[in-house]
Parts: structure tokens; C-alpha cells; sequence
């Protein structure tokens, strides 16, 4: 069986967690406490170097990190990886945007406002991340303004890489009513079957026949 | 013939020039002054509304965004993208880790530092900068210890991606003399036929079959 080791706050670990259900696919969910470091202990770090959760675990212990890989693995032969060659790398290219010019600011801002006390360096870089985060959703404003989808004509892991942080994006103090196509979008992939919430993470083993236990 | 929208001192930039060169695809380099906004006019938005190098205009001029996107890209087909499914989500991870973990931390050293005059704010942030590359560094020391490459048994798209910031480290304040292993596979990376240096960049049309004219 698949194992996810997660953190339930997390949207980047909520991605697989959300395409594992939209593919009907079963898998042990471990929970970290990542403000206790336990994505720090030799352990862990022996299952991914880089320290960081979400690690997809497969049958044989091969580990996969990288919230957007692992989407990538999963994905693949299904509809959420699109088959042709221009649509797989518009596909990667919003989800190394996610990573490079979204997550960084939007998801940053909202750990630091929900989840630790702020630091003095922090406050200060807290403006500069917002200015980065508005800029990341005019960009994918721009974007809805001409397509419904990021990775092609339908929903594909570009859209949920994208959708873990966003639909959170006023936890970390950004105005999503000043991003009405955005708005729209949210709604387009919270109305796909077999959605699942970020919160609550499942539990231990997720049976996707039933429910979580 | 391919486009590529690019800047002579761009690492980004670089991957695709390099992978190019490997692959004895010619194409058209357009130089952009990233430091005299020239990315951020109406007509580059137009190409890329995140107003960022590179981007790989095709043929009909579609556009594709994001460094490791065209890399992959470029990659489909040949050698420099394995073809089975653990060892592509492994490459990805890679060039995830480069654009979320090393990347923002040692290509913005490196810019700070050799680039622009720094502001207080970005004096304040370089030893985050250097902690956060040298974490990075210290990753690819220990897979290094254990594989000759990034994404499989041979080069790959991960160590091109990789190689870009990395051979350059030093110029963000890196002490490469740290890391053994990455010294080893950046000579195994520059060592291989086709392999072209970062600077000079090629100037106009690139015609793989000759110089660069």
C-alpha cells in the first residue's frame, strides 16, 4: 500500500491527498508534526534528504518527494496528465510556477499569520510576499481570463497543484474577490466528483471504497 | 525555428541553451535586459504574463514558460528524459527541489551579490540566502555520495537543471571546496561531448552544425 507522509495543514501535502481520492486510490496517510521537527530526525531524513513532507512511500519503500512529482507519478496514464507533448509542459510549467512564484509568498504568508509567531525578519518580509502573492494571482487571473483550466481543456494536476494553496490564499491576508475568474475556478474544481476537503486529513489508512478510518 | 527569449546571465537561461547544444537543435536566442525591465513590457507579457526568462517560442508561436518546463519539453524523446515512470517523477523531483530549494537561494545570492547594488533588506536576507543554498548544497552532496546523477543512470534534464546555478555557486559566496561530490559531478557534467559553457552565450542564430553566428 501507498504511504503519504503528510502534515494536515499542509497544502502541499493536501495534493496528493486530493488526487489520490480522484482516483479512487487507497493509501496510509502518516502524520508529521512539522513545528516539532519531525521532518528533521535522521529517520525521516533518510526517507527524503531535503527534510520536507509531502513523501509518497511506494510498495517496494522507493521514496518520491516533491509535492508536484509526486502528483506527476500518480497522474500518470490517467486524465489528469494530459498525453500530448505541449500540454504536458504547459502543464509542468504552471506547476514549477506554483512552486517558484505562488507557494513561496502565498503559502509562506499564510504560515506565517496562522501558524507561527512572526519574527521581526518576518514582519518585514511580510509585505514583500504579499506584493508577490497578488502578483502570482493576477498572473493565473490573466490566464482564467482566456481558459478554464491551467493544464488544458480540463481539469489536470496543474489545476491541483495550484487549487492546495489558492483556495487558502485569504488565510495568508490576500482578497480573493479582487480575482472573480480565480473565484470562479475554485468553484470549478470543489464541484468535480470525489473532491475531498483539506481538512480533515484523513486518518491512518484511507479506503477509498469507504470512508476514511 | 525555435525562439528562445533568454538573458546572457540567466542560469534559467542557460538549461535550455545547454540542453539544446546536447540535443544539435539550432534556434534563434533573444537577448533581454532583465535589470532595464525589458521583460516586463506589454509585448513580452504577452508571451509570458509572468514576465519572466526563459521562454521557448515554437514554431506557431506558442509559448512555454518556466526554465525546467522547456526542459522537459525539449527532453521528450531523447536520452535526457527517462522514459520509464519512477525515474521521470525522480527527475522532476529533482528540478522541483532546484526551483523551490536551491534556486532561490543561490541564484539570488549570486544576483544580489554580483548583479545589482544590494538594498538593506536584501543585506539583511543573504544569510538566510547562504543558509537556505548551502542546505541545498548539502543535499546533493549526500545523493552524490550514493549516484553519479540527478535523475537516473546517466544525465538527465535534473542535472542540467542543477548544473546551471550550481557551476556558479561561488559567485553567490558558496564554497564549493565544501562539497566533494558536487565538485566531481560538475566535472562529469562539463566533460560531456556537446557540453558549451554558459558565457559566452551564443549571439543570434544558433546553427548547431557550426559556430554560433
Amino acid at each position: 500500500m501507498l504511504r503519504l507522509y503528510d502534515n494536515h495543514l499542509s497544502g502541499n501535502g493536501y495534493k496528493p491527498r486530493l488526487l489520490l481520492a480522484h482516483l479512487g486510490q487507497g493509501y496510509q496517510r502518516i502524520e508529521l508534526d512539522i513545528l516539532r521537527n519531525e521532518t528533521r530526525t535522521p529517520e525521516f531524513l533518510a526517507l527524503n534528504p531535503n527534510g520536507r513532507i509531502p513523501v509518497l512511500a511506494l510498495e517496494d519503500g522507493t521514496c518520491i518527494a516533491e509535492s508536484n512529482a509526486i502528483l506527476h507519478y500518480l497522474a500518470e496514464g490517467s486524465r489528469f496528465l494530459p498525453s500530448g507533448r505541449l500540454d504536458r509542459a504547459l502543464t509542468l510549467q504552471w506547476m514549477f510556477f506554483e512552486q517558484y512564484s505562488h507557494e513561496p509568498n502565498i503559502a509562506v504568508a499564510r504560515h506565517w499569520i496562522q501558524h507561527v509567531e512572526m519574527t521581526e525578519a518576518q514582519r518585514a518580509q511580510l509585505p514583500v510576499k504579499q506584493e508577490g502573492g497578488n502578483a502570482a494571482l493576477a498572473v493565473m487571473e490573466r490566464h482564467l481570463g482566456e481558459a478554464d483550466w491551467f493544464g488544458g481543456e480540463a481539469m489536470t494536476v496543474a489545476d491541483i497543484a495550484l487549487y492546495a494553496y489558492t483556495h487558502v490564499a485569504e488565510e495568508g491576508g490576500f482578497d480573493l474577490g479582487l480575482y472573480p475568474a480565480v473565484g470562479a475556478w475554485l468553484g470549478r474544481v470543489a464541484r468535480q466528483p470525489a473532491h475531498v476537503p483539506m481538512n480533515p486529513a484523513p486518518e491512518g489508512v484511507v479506503d477509498p471504497a469507504g470512508p476514511p478510518g
